[in-house]
């Protein structure tokens, strides 16, 4: 019985990180849609993205299947309560990768506005967020789920410079303006992945330390240049 | 004891009614700082969230605790985890208000672009959402549920409306551009916002039908203008 519920939690681990790795490859996908102004990769961006729509509900199922059926303890229970909070932010993060390739579909159609470095250098920032916060969920590991939280402030202050340096190129030239604001919207949208990624560093950090910092962190919100 | 489990569930349906109350006044105080070009109100609307998320803390607890100790059955169990989901997209709509008041925090300095009519009718019928998704979710009301859902449509398409519309604005005046941005910002915080609504709907109708319509929904995305 024991032996079957530790067989059932690991295939729930297997499944988070079979949908990161998959989250991690839809933001590749895009960005190189976005960069390479094709649209191909932006088309399978929509084939992971309900992949991870699918996991998500199995999750969801696979974790309610376990509180009804084996009843588990404090610790167990909170770790399970946490992969269906971490499940929620996994899809979400494929939403955001959607709508990224969703830019790239209207940019990719459109002169270039000009060569892409910091939205890439962006969006690898928030892959390897993704990555790690998985993995502290998987090991415990309070100390890499903290980096992850505190990295989110240099997606922040790329978003930000980003979205400054597109109102200059606005004000230059009306031309540009559809473009920017794609950009923009992109821009965003990977930070709003960082802050997902984010979101599961604390779940990690209140399932390893046992109390919330939740709202503590003073952190920049999600599509605010302030 | 059954009687103690079910002052304990009224509790948690108290707290979440509470939550719902704070994001709809959030939502009004933020368009009332945006309208008027007032700061006043804008700077309400962080304390509402503050109270939010405390609230959001205490309902994850008692949720876990309700589980821990009480070992619902099945449907009691869904409904329990369904308060986990809705508490994390009230305490999510509550960081959207604070987006919308930061973006009136800016605003309120600069002239204004055009009297608002759009966004705040946009705001309403996103207010309305947030109050009938919690009332369909504390009287088990499918029909209403799926209204919710239905309704966000309208709110995606008058978000694009309002995007092309301050597209126009930025092209024919660059001076309008910083604006025109803080404006498409709002706009999409108003449409997130009415997307979490979407996904309480979403979650009751799984609650009382007891299978997942997430995902089937055609339902257009999170910061796409398409």
């Amino acid at each position: 019985m024991e032996r079957l519920f530790d067989e059932e939690l690991k295939n729930l681990k297997e499944m988070l990180l079979r949908m990161a790795g998959l989250v991690e490859q839809a933001i590749d996908l895009a960005i190189e849609a976005l960069k390479e102004q094709k649209e191909e990769p932006a088309r399978e961006v929509l084939l992971h993205e309900s992949e991870i729509n699918t996991l998500d509900v199995e999750v969801d199922e696979t974790c309610l299947r376990l509180m009804a059926l084996r009843q588990p303890m404090a610790g167990d229970l909170r770790f399970i309560t946490s992969a269906m909070k971490i499940t929620s932010e996994l899809e979400r993060m494929g939403d955001l990768a959607v709508n990224v390739a969703e830019q790239a579909l209207i940019l990719a159609r459109l002169p270039l506005l000009k060569p892409l470095i910091d939205i890439p250098h962006m969006a690898r920032m928030a892959r390897a967020m993704v990555r790690d916060s998985i993995n502290a969920f998987i090991n415990r590991d309070e100390a890499l789920a903290r980096s992850v939280c505190e990295r989110d402030d240099g997606v922040d202050s790329l978003d930000e410079q980003i979205f400054r340096e597109l109102l200059t190129y606005m004000m230059e030239d009306p031309a540009a303006i559809s473009r920017a604001v794609a950009l923009i919207l992109v821009s965003r949208n990977i930070e709003r992945l960082a802050d997902h990624a984010t979101n599961i560093g604390e779940d990690v950090i209140y399932l390893v330390v046992g109390k919330t910092i939740k709202h503590h962190i003073d952190k920049k919100r999600e599509g605010v240049p302030s």
